[in-house]
Protein backbone atom coordinates (compact mmCIF):
# COMPACT_ATOMS: atom_id res chain seq x y z
CA UNK A 1 0.00 0.00 0.00
CA UNK A 2 1.51 3.44 -1.18
CA UNK A 3 0.50 6.05 1.47
CA UNK A 4 -1.45 8.33 -0.37
CA UNK A 5 -0.64 11.04 2.22
CA UNK A 6 3.03 11.14 1.08
CA UNK A 7 2.99 13.35 -1.77
CA UNK A 8 5.74 12.43 -3.31
CA UNK A 9 6.63 8.76 -5.50
CA UNK A 10 10.01 8.97 -5.55
CA UNK A 11 11.96 9.44 -2.10
CA UNK A 12 13.53 12.97 -2.32
CA UNK A 13 12.65 13.70 -5.85
CA UNK A 14 10.86 16.47 -7.45
CA UNK A 15 6.95 15.63 -8.05
CA UNK A 16 7.60 15.68 -11.71
CA UNK A 17 10.38 12.88 -10.86
CA UNK A 18 13.53 13.74 -12.77
CA UNK A 19 11.82 14.20 -15.85
CA UNK A 20 12.47 17.19 -18.40
CA UNK A 21 10.43 19.43 -16.28
CA UNK A 22 11.35 23.19 -15.72
CA UNK A 23 11.46 25.58 -13.08
CA UNK A 24 12.08 29.02 -14.89
CA UNK A 25 12.60 31.67 -12.70
CA UNK A 26 11.27 30.21 -9.49
CA UNK A 27 11.03 32.36 -6.07
CA UNK A 28 14.17 30.57 -4.46
CA UNK A 29 12.88 29.09 -1.53
CA UNK A 30 14.04 30.77 2.46
CA UNK A 31 14.63 27.49 4.53
CA UNK A 32 13.35 28.16 8.07
CA UNK A 33 11.30 31.61 7.16
CA UNK A 34 7.76 31.81 8.22
CA UNK A 35 6.67 32.16 4.45
CA UNK A 36 8.32 29.19 3.31
CA UNK A 37 7.00 26.70 5.91
CA UNK A 38 3.58 27.83 4.74
CA UNK A 39 4.55 27.31 1.47
CA UNK A 40 5.98 23.45 1.87
CA UNK A 41 2.64 23.16 4.11
CA UNK A 42 0.74 24.11 1.46
CA UNK A 43 2.23 22.57 -1.44
CA UNK A 44 2.53 19.48 0.39
CA UNK A 45 -1.15 19.95 1.21
CA UNK A 46 -1.60 20.15 -2.73
CA UNK A 47 0.05 16.73 -3.72
CA UNK A 48 -1.25 14.97 -0.79
CA UNK A 49 -4.99 16.03 -2.08
CA UNK A 50 -4.51 15.26 -5.65
CA UNK A 51 -2.90 11.85 -4.93
CA UNK A 52 -5.90 11.05 -3.04
CA UNK A 53 -8.71 12.47 -4.95
CA UNK A 54 -6.90 13.80 -8.55
CA UNK A 55 -8.16 17.21 -9.85
CA UNK A 56 -11.65 16.93 -9.59
CA UNK A 57 -11.24 16.57 -5.48
CA UNK A 58 -9.16 19.18 -5.53
CA UNK A 59 -10.63 22.69 -3.87
CA UNK A 60 -8.58 25.67 -2.06
CA UNK A 61 -11.00 24.80 1.44
CA UNK A 62 -9.22 21.39 1.11
CA UNK A 63 -6.08 21.92 0.74
CA UNK A 64 -6.34 24.66 3.58
CA UNK A 65 -7.68 22.43 6.09
CA UNK A 66 -5.08 20.07 5.35
CA UNK A 67 -2.56 21.63 5.63
CA UNK A 68 -3.30 23.38 9.14
CA UNK A 69 -3.64 27.39 7.66
CA UNK A 70 -6.34 29.72 7.17
CA UNK A 71 -8.15 29.49 3.69
CA UNK A 72 -7.71 33.43 3.11
CA UNK A 73 -4.03 33.03 3.43
CA UNK A 74 -4.75 30.17 0.81
CA UNK A 75 -6.76 32.79 -0.96
CA UNK A 76 -4.63 35.61 -1.00
CA UNK A 77 -1.48 33.81 -1.65
CA UNK A 78 -2.69 31.32 -4.37
CA UNK A 79 -6.14 32.47 -5.90
CA UNK A 80 -7.28 29.74 -6.94
CA UNK A 81 -6.52 26.20 -7.51
CA UNK A 82 -4.41 27.11 -10.65
CA UNK A 83 -2.01 29.11 -8.74
CA UNK A 84 -2.15 26.14 -6.28
CA UNK A 85 -0.89 24.42 -9.10
CA UNK A 86 1.39 26.29 -11.06
CA UNK A 87 3.34 27.08 -7.56
CA UNK A 88 3.82 23.40 -6.87
CA UNK A 89 5.44 23.35 -10.53
CA UNK A 90 7.63 25.92 -10.21
CA UNK A 91 8.52 24.48 -6.61
CA UNK A 92 9.07 21.09 -8.02
CA UNK A 93 12.02 22.81 -10.59
CA UNK A 94 13.51 24.74 -7.53
CA UNK A 95 16.11 22.22 -6.93
CA UNK A 96 19.81 20.83 -7.69
CA UNK A 97 18.58 17.64 -10.13
CA UNK A 98 20.84 16.94 -13.06
CA UNK A 99 21.11 14.18 -15.64
CA UNK A 100 23.20 10.78 -14.35
CA UNK A 101 26.97 10.91 -16.17
CA UNK A 102 27.26 7.37 -16.90
CA UNK A 103 29.86 7.54 -19.45
CA UNK A 104 28.05 7.16 -22.53
CA UNK A 105 24.86 8.83 -24.92
CA UNK A 106 23.11 5.47 -24.68
CA UNK A 107 23.57 5.30 -21.08
CA UNK A 108 23.41 8.58 -20.07
CA UNK A 109 19.52 8.69 -22.28
CA UNK A 110 18.16 5.37 -20.58
CA UNK A 111 18.89 6.45 -17.32
CA UNK A 112 17.20 10.13 -17.71
CA UNK A 113 14.33 8.06 -19.78
CA UNK A 114 14.00 5.42 -16.86
CA UNK A 115 13.52 8.17 -14.41
CA UNK A 116 10.51 9.74 -16.43
CA UNK A 117 8.96 6.13 -17.00
CA UNK A 118 9.16 5.62 -12.95
CA UNK A 119 7.80 9.01 -12.47
CA UNK A 120 5.14 8.55 -15.32
CA UNK A 121 3.84 5.17 -13.66
CA UNK A 122 4.06 6.41 -9.89
CA UNK A 123 1.50 5.03 -7.51
CA UNK A 124 -0.44 7.59 -6.51
CA UNK A 125 0.12 9.06 -9.66
CA UNK A 126 1.08 12.41 -8.94
CA UNK A 127 2.86 13.42 -12.34
CA UNK A 128 0.40 12.27 -14.19
CA UNK A 129 -2.74 14.29 -12.61
CA UNK A 130 -0.40 17.33 -12.81
CA UNK A 131 -0.05 17.13 -16.50
CA UNK A 132 -3.77 16.26 -16.96
CA UNK A 133 -4.43 19.78 -14.47
CA UNK A 134 -2.47 21.34 -17.47
CA UNK A 135 -5.43 20.96 -19.83
CA UNK A 136 -7.74 22.24 -17.37
CA UNK A 137 -6.06 25.46 -16.14
CA UNK A 138 -3.90 27.82 -18.21
CA UNK A 139 -1.59 29.00 -15.22
CA UNK A 140 -0.92 24.90 -14.43
CA UNK A 141 0.17 24.57 -18.17
CA UNK A 142 2.41 27.33 -18.23
CA UNK A 143 4.15 26.33 -14.76
CA UNK A 144 4.02 22.66 -16.42
CA UNK A 145 6.27 24.27 -19.21
CA UNK A 146 8.76 26.38 -17.50
CA UNK A 147 9.39 23.05 -15.34
CA UNK A 148 9.69 21.24 -18.54
CA UNK A 149 11.51 23.75 -20.43
CA UNK A 150 14.20 23.87 -17.53
CA UNK A 151 14.64 19.94 -16.87
CA UNK A 152 15.50 20.13 -21.01
CA UNK A 153 18.08 22.37 -20.11
CA UNK A 154 19.88 20.87 -17.93
CA UNK A 155 19.43 17.82 -19.80
CA UNK A 156 21.73 19.63 -22.66
CA UNK A 157 25.00 18.46 -20.74
CA UNK A 158 24.01 14.85 -22.31
CA UNK A 159 24.59 16.14 -25.84
CA UNK A 160 27.76 18.37 -25.35
CA UNK A 161 29.73 15.75 -23.04
CA UNK A 162 28.82 13.19 -25.80
CA UNK A 163 30.23 15.60 -28.55
CA UNK A 164 32.83 15.98 -26.46
CA UNK A 165 33.85 12.38 -25.92
CA UNK A 166 33.13 12.26 -30.02
CA UNK A 167 30.36 10.50 -29.82
CA UNK A 168 28.40 13.07 -31.90
CA UNK A 169 29.43 15.45 -34.39
CA UNK A 170 29.77 19.00 -33.06
CA UNK A 171 26.57 21.22 -34.10
CA UNK A 172 24.30 18.38 -32.81
CA UNK A 173 20.80 19.95 -32.01
CA UNK A 174 20.53 18.83 -28.40
CA UNK A 175 17.10 19.98 -27.31
CA UNK A 176 15.60 18.34 -30.93
CA UNK A 177 17.57 15.27 -29.55
CA UNK A 178 16.65 14.83 -26.22
CA UNK A 179 12.81 15.75 -27.22
CA UNK A 180 13.25 12.48 -29.32
CA UNK A 181 14.49 10.18 -27.27
CA UNK A 182 12.29 10.75 -24.55
CA UNK A 183 8.91 11.74 -26.52
CA UNK A 184 7.81 7.98 -26.62
CA UNK A 185 7.99 8.21 -22.81
CA UNK A 186 5.12 10.59 -22.54
CA UNK A 187 3.39 9.61 -25.93
CA UNK A 188 3.23 6.06 -24.60
CA UNK A 189 2.07 6.17 -20.76
CA UNK A 190 0.35 9.99 -21.07
CA UNK A 191 -1.57 9.70 -24.17
CA UNK A 192 -2.05 6.41 -25.88
CA UNK A 193 -2.00 4.85 -21.60
CA UNK A 194 -0.27 2.00 -22.87
CA UNK A 195 1.31 -0.54 -20.09
CA UNK A 196 4.29 0.64 -17.73
CA UNK A 197 6.98 -1.18 -20.23
CA UNK A 198 10.48 -1.66 -18.65
CA UNK A 199 11.72 -1.94 -22.12
CA UNK A 200 10.46 1.32 -23.15
CA UNK A 201 13.47 3.60 -21.61
CA UNK A 202 16.35 1.35 -22.89
CA UNK A 203 14.46 1.18 -26.40
CA UNK A 204 13.81 5.13 -27.02
CA UNK A 205 17.54 6.31 -25.88
CA UNK A 206 18.64 3.14 -28.12
CA UNK A 207 17.03 4.18 -30.95
CA UNK A 208 17.93 8.04 -30.39
CA UNK A 209 21.38 7.11 -30.01
CA UNK A 210 21.73 5.45 -32.99
CA UNK A 211 19.66 7.85 -35.25
CA UNK A 212 21.92 10.70 -33.67
CA UNK A 213 25.45 8.53 -34.66
CA UNK A 214 24.26 8.55 -38.75
CA UNK A 215 23.83 12.32 -38.33
CA UNK A 216 19.86 12.92 -37.48
CA UNK A 217 20.81 16.09 -35.13
CA UNK A 218 23.02 17.39 -36.95
CA UNK A 219 22.31 21.36 -37.60
CA UNK A 220 24.33 23.56 -40.52
CA UNK A 221 27.39 24.65 -39.23
CA UNK A 222 26.90 28.56 -38.33
CA UNK A 223 27.51 30.43 -41.37
CA UNK A 224 31.46 32.52 -41.56
CA UNK A 225 32.02 35.79 -40.73
CA UNK A 226 32.66 35.66 -36.63
CA UNK B 1 -11.24 33.73 -40.53
CA UNK B 2 -12.40 29.79 -40.23
CA UNK B 3 -16.20 29.44 -39.13
CA UNK B 4 -16.53 28.35 -35.72
CA UNK B 5 -18.88 25.97 -36.95
CA UNK B 6 -17.60 24.00 -39.12
CA UNK B 7 -16.77 21.01 -36.99
CA UNK B 8 -14.03 19.43 -39.62
CA UNK B 9 -10.79 20.97 -39.26
CA UNK B 10 -9.80 18.91 -42.29
CA UNK B 11 -11.97 18.73 -45.33
CA UNK B 12 -13.32 15.33 -45.72
CA UNK B 13 -10.84 14.05 -43.31
CA UNK B 14 -11.63 12.56 -39.57
CA UNK B 15 -12.06 14.85 -36.80
CA UNK B 16 -8.72 13.58 -35.82
CA UNK B 17 -7.31 14.52 -39.38
CA UNK B 18 -5.64 11.23 -40.61
CA UNK B 19 -2.99 10.68 -37.80
CA UNK B 20 -2.84 7.50 -36.25
CA UNK B 21 -6.54 7.26 -33.80
CA UNK B 22 -8.48 4.02 -34.22
CA UNK B 23 -12.13 3.11 -34.33
CA UNK B 24 -11.46 -0.56 -33.32
CA UNK B 25 -15.31 -2.13 -33.35
CA UNK B 26 -16.94 0.72 -34.10
CA UNK B 27 -20.66 0.69 -35.80
CA UNK B 28 -21.10 0.98 -39.15
CA UNK B 29 -23.15 3.81 -40.41
CA UNK B 30 -26.13 2.98 -42.64
CA UNK B 31 -26.45 6.13 -44.67
CA UNK B 32 -30.15 7.15 -45.14
CA UNK B 33 -31.32 5.60 -42.28
CA UNK B 34 -32.91 7.84 -39.67
CA UNK B 35 -30.89 6.41 -36.95
CA UNK B 36 -27.84 7.15 -38.70
CA UNK B 37 -28.78 10.88 -39.64
CA UNK B 38 -30.05 11.56 -36.15
CA UNK B 39 -26.81 10.23 -34.76
CA UNK B 40 -24.77 12.53 -37.39
CA UNK B 41 -26.32 15.80 -36.88
CA UNK B 42 -25.70 15.16 -32.81
CA UNK B 43 -22.05 13.95 -33.86
CA UNK B 44 -21.41 17.32 -35.99
CA UNK B 45 -22.96 19.06 -33.06
CA UNK B 46 -21.22 17.78 -30.54
CA UNK B 47 -17.84 19.05 -32.84
CA UNK B 48 -19.17 22.33 -32.98
CA UNK B 49 -20.02 23.25 -29.92
CA UNK B 50 -16.25 21.66 -28.71
CA UNK B 51 -15.00 23.70 -31.77
CA UNK B 52 -16.86 26.94 -30.02
CA UNK B 53 -16.69 26.37 -26.44
CA UNK B 54 -14.01 23.68 -25.41
CA UNK B 55 -14.45 20.82 -22.95
CA UNK B 56 -16.36 23.13 -20.18
CA UNK B 57 -18.92 24.44 -22.55
CA UNK B 58 -20.69 21.01 -23.57
CA UNK B 59 -23.36 19.90 -22.12
CA UNK B 60 -25.93 17.50 -23.55
CA UNK B 61 -28.25 20.07 -23.52
CA UNK B 62 -26.41 22.44 -25.87
CA UNK B 63 -25.38 19.60 -28.29
CA UNK B 64 -29.21 18.65 -28.58
CA UNK B 65 -30.49 22.18 -28.98
CA UNK B 66 -27.66 22.44 -31.88
CA UNK B 67 -28.25 19.22 -33.09
CA UNK B 68 -32.30 19.76 -33.84
CA UNK B 69 -33.03 16.70 -31.43
CA UNK B 70 -35.01 16.26 -28.17
CA UNK B 71 -32.54 16.01 -25.18
CA UNK B 72 -34.32 12.73 -24.25
CA UNK B 73 -32.83 11.13 -27.52
CA UNK B 74 -29.57 12.46 -26.66
CA UNK B 75 -29.73 11.13 -22.75
CA UNK B 76 -31.01 7.51 -23.95
CA UNK B 77 -28.52 7.10 -26.60
CA UNK B 78 -25.57 8.27 -25.42
CA UNK B 79 -25.86 9.20 -21.90
CA UNK B 80 -23.69 12.03 -21.13
CA UNK B 81 -21.02 14.36 -22.54
CA UNK B 82 -18.39 10.77 -21.93
CA UNK B 83 -20.66 8.88 -24.10
CA UNK B 84 -20.93 12.10 -26.78
CA UNK B 85 -17.24 11.88 -27.05
CA UNK B 86 -16.66 8.70 -26.74
CA UNK B 87 -19.08 8.27 -30.41
CA UNK B 88 -17.08 11.14 -31.72
CA UNK B 89 -14.04 9.39 -31.78
CA UNK B 90 -15.60 5.85 -32.45
CA UNK B 91 -17.21 7.84 -35.90
CA UNK B 92 -13.87 9.47 -36.66
CA UNK B 93 -12.39 5.78 -37.09
CA UNK B 94 -15.42 4.66 -39.02
CA UNK B 95 -13.86 5.65 -42.69
CA UNK B 96 -11.04 4.22 -44.91
CA UNK B 97 -7.95 6.16 -44.04
CA UNK B 98 -4.91 4.95 -45.41
CA UNK B 99 -1.01 6.39 -45.11
CA UNK B 100 0.39 7.34 -48.24
CA UNK B 101 2.45 5.37 -50.40
CA UNK B 102 4.96 7.43 -51.64
CA UNK B 103 7.69 5.30 -52.20
CA UNK B 104 9.76 5.25 -49.22
CA UNK B 105 10.35 5.03 -45.35
CA UNK B 106 11.00 8.73 -44.69
CA UNK B 107 8.50 9.80 -47.53
CA UNK B 108 5.65 7.57 -46.43
CA UNK B 109 6.82 8.64 -42.17
CA UNK B 110 6.97 12.41 -43.17
CA UNK B 111 3.60 12.66 -44.90
CA UNK B 112 1.58 10.85 -41.76
CA UNK B 113 3.80 13.21 -38.86
CA UNK B 114 2.60 15.98 -41.91
CA UNK B 115 -0.85 14.69 -41.27
CA UNK B 116 -0.50 14.71 -37.70
CA UNK B 117 0.88 18.39 -37.58
CA UNK B 118 -2.07 19.75 -39.33
CA UNK B 119 -4.75 18.22 -37.02
CA UNK B 120 -3.00 18.93 -34.15
CA UNK B 121 -2.19 22.57 -35.11
CA UNK B 122 -6.12 22.91 -36.80
CA UNK B 123 -8.32 25.75 -35.76
CA UNK B 124 -10.74 25.18 -34.71
CA UNK B 125 -8.45 22.87 -32.25
CA UNK B 126 -10.98 19.86 -32.29
CA UNK B 127 -8.37 17.28 -32.27
CA UNK B 128 -6.59 19.08 -29.19
CA UNK B 129 -10.00 19.49 -27.31
CA UNK B 130 -10.72 15.90 -27.80
CA UNK B 131 -7.14 14.91 -26.74
CA UNK B 132 -7.56 16.97 -24.05
CA UNK B 133 -11.28 15.59 -23.42
CA UNK B 134 -9.72 12.52 -22.83
CA UNK B 135 -8.37 13.56 -19.31
CA UNK B 136 -11.63 14.18 -18.13
CA UNK B 137 -13.82 11.14 -19.05
CA UNK B 138 -13.13 7.45 -18.76
CA UNK B 139 -15.24 6.74 -21.66
CA UNK B 140 -13.48 9.38 -23.78
CA UNK B 141 -9.91 8.06 -22.83
CA UNK B 142 -11.22 4.64 -23.96
CA UNK B 143 -12.32 5.41 -27.22
CA UNK B 144 -9.23 7.82 -28.03
CA UNK B 145 -6.86 4.56 -27.43
CA UNK B 146 -9.57 2.43 -29.52
CA UNK B 147 -8.74 4.99 -32.79
CA UNK B 148 -5.36 5.06 -32.18
CA UNK B 149 -4.73 1.92 -31.83
CA UNK B 150 -6.92 1.35 -35.12
CA UNK B 151 -4.68 4.13 -36.67
CA UNK B 152 -1.49 2.69 -35.99
CA UNK B 153 -2.48 -0.20 -37.02
CA UNK B 154 -3.24 0.68 -40.20
CA UNK B 155 -0.14 2.64 -40.25
CA UNK B 156 1.74 -1.15 -40.39
CA UNK B 157 1.60 -1.07 -43.57
CA UNK B 158 3.99 1.66 -44.24
CA UNK B 159 6.65 -0.63 -42.17
CA UNK B 160 5.44 -3.45 -44.06
CA UNK B 161 6.59 -1.82 -47.44
CA UNK B 162 10.06 -0.92 -46.21
CA UNK B 163 10.97 -4.68 -45.64
CA UNK B 164 9.44 -5.32 -49.35
CA UNK B 165 11.43 -2.64 -50.69
CA UNK B 166 14.71 -4.23 -48.73
CA UNK B 167 15.12 -0.78 -47.01
CA UNK B 168 14.72 -2.54 -43.69
CA UNK B 169 15.49 -5.91 -41.99
CA UNK B 170 12.43 -8.69 -41.59
CA UNK B 171 10.91 -8.62 -37.88
CA UNK B 172 11.57 -5.01 -37.96
CA UNK B 173 8.72 -4.04 -34.89
CA UNK B 174 6.17 -2.19 -36.81
CA UNK B 175 4.25 0.02 -34.39
CA UNK B 176 7.42 0.89 -32.07
CA UNK B 177 8.92 2.35 -35.07
CA UNK B 178 5.47 4.09 -35.98
CA UNK B 179 5.09 5.91 -32.55
CA UNK B 180 8.73 6.52 -32.07
CA UNK B 181 8.13 8.88 -35.56
CA UNK B 182 4.73 10.39 -34.32
CA UNK B 183 5.71 10.58 -30.33
CA UNK B 184 7.47 13.94 -31.30
CA UNK B 185 4.51 15.84 -32.85
CA UNK B 186 2.84 14.69 -30.02
CA UNK B 187 5.16 15.62 -26.96
CA UNK B 188 5.87 19.27 -29.06
CA UNK B 189 2.16 19.99 -29.54
CA UNK B 190 -0.22 18.66 -27.12
CA UNK B 191 2.09 18.44 -23.92
CA UNK B 192 5.25 21.09 -24.75
CA UNK B 193 2.94 23.05 -26.32
CA UNK B 194 5.39 24.31 -28.84
CA UNK B 195 4.45 26.51 -31.88
CA UNK B 196 4.15 24.80 -34.92
CA UNK B 197 6.87 24.04 -36.26
CA UNK B 198 6.76 22.96 -40.34
CA UNK B 199 10.28 21.06 -39.81
CA UNK B 200 9.13 18.56 -36.56
CA UNK B 201 7.16 16.45 -39.48
CA UNK B 202 10.21 15.89 -41.70
CA UNK B 203 12.71 16.22 -39.24
CA UNK B 204 11.06 13.03 -36.68
CA UNK B 205 10.59 11.49 -39.74
CA UNK B 206 13.83 10.98 -40.91
CA UNK B 207 15.17 10.56 -37.29
CA UNK B 208 13.50 7.34 -37.16
CA UNK B 209 14.41 6.69 -41.17
CA UNK B 210 17.69 6.65 -39.72
CA UNK B 211 17.50 4.85 -36.62
CA UNK B 212 15.71 1.98 -38.13
CA UNK B 213 18.34 1.13 -41.04
CA UNK B 214 21.00 0.97 -37.98
CA UNK B 215 18.83 -1.53 -37.11
CA UNK B 216 17.27 0.27 -34.24
CA UNK B 217 13.41 -1.81 -34.29
CA UNK B 218 15.09 -5.23 -35.16
CA UNK B 219 13.52 -8.00 -32.81
CA UNK B 220 14.75 -11.54 -32.16
CA UNK B 221 13.92 -13.68 -34.71
CA UNK B 222 11.11 -16.05 -33.58
CA UNK B 223 12.46 -19.24 -32.69
CA UNK B 224 12.37 -22.25 -34.47
CA UNK B 225 10.04 -24.85 -34.94
CA UNK B 226 7.11 -23.98 -37.08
Amino acid sequence: MTPPTDPDPEEGAAPQGAAPQGAGPSPRRRPGGRTARIRRQVLDAVLAELGDQGYDGLTTDNVAARAGVHRTTVYRRWGDVGGLLADVLDAAGDDDWQPLDTGSLEGDLTALNEEIHSALTARPPIVAALIAASFRSEQAAAAQQRLWDDRYARCEVVVSRAVERGELPPHSDARRLLVAATAPLYHQLVLLRTAPDPQLPGHAARTIALAAAAGAFVEPPPTGDG
